[in-house]
């Protein structure tokens, strides 16, 4: 291992150029082009078999080792986000109302690197690395469920993908068996009364205080009808109804998320939501449309797995601390891959040094601590490499590497 | 006319007398055994025919003039409320917990010395007087409907009938055409949860938050469902559910009453609290139960008979003032009398000269100002013995007494 | 009376042709200068003299009658509407998105026509004729107001006003003392909560959440808050938040209208919905921002003044029926003359024959039965002219016209 | 540890004796003086060292080893509850509408076997055993918080305790690392409105509708306020307001239950109650009282000491899994001890064979598989015993017993 390490250590500044230039250069999802092809470049300047447009924008390339052994998938998401980047730096975003604010040009640098580093020392290595550069992982339907569909999980036997986290200090890895991230759901509720004067609601059927009363009684979704031992989120976003003060609106809209740990709790709300919403419209005498689109499932590690990366973690250079995590509502499509193969989804500390740099995801002034990347580097490397060494034992919970 | 008065000033001090009575011996509704003898005696020791237990402890007394004439009903009701009297009077009731805390007392008073005079005059008068001693107003279905039942309207072409009014002063006449007292209804819902554990909300259909839904939701009824220009009221007068805070209540009782107008609202209103009550229990997965008790309907006075009333009552000696009243919440079943014949209810202020002795009616201190009698009944004498001379006129409001 | 009436029934078709041309022509409230030119033209071809710009884009003609008496002010308005007239008829709106959907052009035909007559028999009538043109009756603050403060009722006597009135049928004036119609008012609720990610609930303070609250509780000034016997309308017309389905947002906005007729009423209403405000942001930890403008104040007609109305229009040529109406939640500017000099203000019946034809007011359809005008018109004279005969009688509410 | 299993197997028939007497003679927490004094003669007849009254009806037991060691502290209540016996077996209560339907008859039993064979063997064995017999569990403030003032836990260095639970089959034992079961606590609120007709709601402060809004907007403490990532409950076991149907009542009453396994989010929803009922009666123009009773605390067992029980409890004899179990929102003033010495309460399946006689906890048809006392008493014991083994490596979270 400590060869490789020492090689990425030598990529770090490389690391740093690609992350920043892709920073400068974002593209949102399902049109990132350009960032597409600059990976693709990045693997044919290499050498790597790479293969593109794989179920949309992806990219996918393969290294294959000097030895037998297992197929180990890394993957990167690369798209951007539709926020205005108002962070004072020289590797500011160039593109009006697009930026990078959730760290996936650091995901998308982090794993050229690996690669790289994998490539120039493929001879000594054993089994099979696929690189797995996705696409669109900040909107649904997303990119991994097309690119599954187009075979990048083919012969796969175990996915490893991490999150840079920049509510998280630098140096720690933080880990979970089960259910990390929610499933992310959206719905959608009209409600259609009769429109009217404001001054004659017994003519009316009231589509704004109907709305309101659905509004009120969903939250007794998850304060009475789900499982207290379950986490749930019902939140309405959006709430649109009427143009004039004086005119009784005979339509109101709706729109919110759910967020679920559980299959059974997520299907339990999509038909709570849609029973409050029939009782409110039947209290008022009026009429409703509701959908409800899945988006992402949670992203449910597997435990093997799972422990196996917090062991290995430990040794990896740079890292401090190995902690579980409370899993996070936030949703991410690397649930689908773990739906396929085995694996886990780690996330990797990357909090600013100055506390006044440091924001939340989805921030106008969002940025990481590029030194973290270093560290997802090395764990994604030894993740795989050490990952042909287990066996019998990974399967018996009794890891020792 | 100035003759008959007089006579009626001799009788103030019987007057008085016998209301007092009366006052010291309540009877609650459809128990009024000793009232309704008492009744029927003072006639008899006139010597006026009298039929007893009409439609239940009604008394019915009728006089009829030397000529020929219209058939006059005049009517007062007898019976007392289940109220301890907290009054510090001689006259103060002598039956513990039963009262006259709503002048029925007075009522009952001034229709036996009203039919004293008449009958001592009757040579010289024309047409026909029917003097109605109505049990059981306070307590629906009342006496009223029965006692019509059992023909006490048989000929008649005109009933009046007045309320003494405690918080009017002495002198003053309230009348109203159209609807003066509302229609009162009750109405009882069970919600039909699922108890259980407090703990475990999940497991059950929580009928504690369903009925507060109810109570909350049937709200819109009046501010939205009903027509602005209509009058009505939706109140929840109980509310019971649950034993014990850790558990679950699988049962909660509501019941209140509903007072409007209008057959038309009365029946929207009915029909609305079952509409909200099915919604809110389709949201929550319960069922209900719910009945609709007709009370009394609105008291709903004839057009030319009453402004007949307020012409008369102009020259009554006594009366200061006749002014029109803003109808009253209140229920009353003189009206069923007026979905008969033509006629018309009215008020006679009655307030108790001094300010502290004067408290709203079915108070446990209630009095009246019993000079308030002696106007009441001049005003019914007057009623009744000029509406001989109207006719043509009357049907086309141009009244001349 | 007689001669003047032919007068009018001679100009009918001029009256048709004016109401067609305005129709044709209509201007948004406050922008109505060609209508005003057009009116001011009309008396100055007449020889009448007429003052221009009074309050805005009014239009004041006096007309001196040969013989002294009172001074009789007759108002019509002229302002259109901002809907597309959607009529297929010869004398449909040339305006795009403008249109007469409420009969102003009709009103003021019909005064032009009035004061035509009286101009042209002014030597053998007594009194003054004050004919009040005034723009803006559509939109608050309206022109009534700005009119009066530059005197167009300086030395009125008394005011009346007509409403053609698409509803109900031709031949039917409908009057009522008191108010006749509603004082409307607006409001505006902006929820200050905070906002955040959808997932995150209690790192908020759900902004749509507390102002469904408020707008489920304001159902509550009506249904419990306001006496049952008065009439008042609290409606939400507009609620907007957000714009994402998977955020919380920080603000949510109400806008509402308020309908009474009572000024204590008014103010009860505008108190409490602050009052129930403030209750649920301290809930939610919220803050308000709460603002209540004052519209029209409720059309309250003069007693004498409707009585004299309504027993004046009984004779007019083509009027079958003259009844008391219900109020009307709608509102009136001419509310404003009305604070200030005796008179009155009554619907005509002018609902279009075929009842394909009939549309209620400020529909893209609207349109009238043009020979309610005439009616409109004779009543209108007639009241100006029979009121220098009355006097004493009107006072004493006995009208013998 | 085989011998003294083997003891315990020959104890088995006295075992389920003394359960039996226990359950036939049940008393009520605080009351359980004849079952203390039977607990203590127990103790009394073997020779062992007891001491009474401790805290109230407390009985500690003290067995000293042969050898030197630690204190292990091994816990049984033995209260009973207000519920009369259904069941139709031999050894039903004897006391009318008192009842052992918790399984502390079993508890207590397991305890006192466990102890003789202790007791018998105490020669080879190191350390020292306490054992406590707690009374009053089932009510709060409970025995344990009473027990361990009067000096229970007194150089005590673990303790361990179990529940046999009826609903989890025999032969399975159920841990859990931190919070097992939830703090349980109650609260009171007082609605103070201001009472009146039922036909004059304006005149009044209507105590029902701002009640039932409390009730609907306390759920968004759970819905909104509470991390989504915690467990909570608030439950309304209670509303009682009105006593007629037609009176608008002065007060309602609330009485509720709340459930958590933190006690940040303890205070939380303690505080968040009263925020809620501040907003509901401001935006009614009400008072309130509010009362928030804590109850016991969340019992939250230790990780090192549960991964011990775990691990030993796999090789008692008669056990068939070990499982991790989801908390339960149920509650144990086992957690005062938790709070003062480390230790863990874990639960014993003892859900009876036949589907049929399986009811669940606090049913009046309750009872369990006496089986399990077997196993539950093994499980102790071995716990105790092997616990003088472990040392520096249970604080290294190795165990290998």
């Amino acid at each position: 291992m400590d060869k490789l390490e020492k090689a990425l250590d030598a990529y770090f500044d490389d690391m740093v150029k690609v992350r920043r230039y892709l920073h400068m250069h974002p593209e949102l999802s399902f049109r990132e082009y350009n960032t597409a092809k600059y990976i693709a470049d990045f693997y044919k300047n290499l050498g790597v078999d790479v293969r593109t447009n794989v179920g949309g924008n992806g990219v996918v390339a393969k290294i294959k080792g000097g030895k037998p052994g297992k197929t180990v998938a890394l993957r990167a998401d690369f798209d951007a986000l539709p926020i205005q980047d108002e962070k004072d730096v020289p590797y500011k975003s160039t593109v009006p109302g697009v930026m990078h604010a959730c760290g996936h040009d650091g995901h998308t640098s982090v794993l050229l690197h690996v690669a790289k580093v994998l490539f120039e020392h493929k001879e000594e290595l054993a089994g099979e690395y696929i690189m797995i550069h996705q696409h669109a992982e900040e909107y649904a339907p997303g990119g991994a469920k097309s690119m599954i569909e187009d075979g990048c999980l083919e012969n796969v036997d175990v996915i490893f993908g991490t999150h840079l986290w920049a509510t998280e200090p630098t140096g720690r890895i933080l880990y979970r068996s089960g259910p990390i991230m929610a499933a992310a759901d959206r719905f959608q509720i009209s409600i259609l009364g009769k429109g009217g004067h404001g001054a004659h609601p017994n003519m009316t059927k009231d589509s704004i205080v109907t709305a309101a009363q659905l509004v009120v009684q969903l939250q007794q979704i998850v304060s009475r009808k789900v499982d207290p031992l379950e986490s749930a989120v019902v939140s309405v976003g959006r709430f649109n109804a009427g143009n004039a003060f004086n005119v009784i609106s005979d339509r109101a809209e709706l729109e919110g998320t759910v967020r679920t740990f559980s299959e059974e709790v997520r299907s339990q709300i999509e038909a709570e939501i849609e029973q409050v919403t029939k009782g409110v419209v039947l209290t008022n005498g009026s009429s409703y449309e509701y959908e409800f689109s899945r988006g992402y499932p949670a992203v449910v590690n597997h435990e093997a797995e799972t422990e196996y990366l917090a062991a290995i973690a430990k040794d990896v250079p740079g890292v401090k601390e190995v902690v579980e995590t409370a899993p996070s509502m936030g949703g991410e499509d690397f649930a689908y891959y773990l739906q396929h193969v085995k694996g886990t989804f780690f996330f990797t500390g990357a909090k600013p040094v100055n506390e006044e740099d440091a924001f939340p995801h989805h921030h106008p002034k969002f940025d990481i601590d590029e030194r973290a990347m270093l560290i997802a580097a090395k764990t994604l490397l030894r993740a795989s490499v050490l990952y042909q060494k287990t066996g019998e034992q990974l399967s018996e919970k009794k890891i020792s590497v």
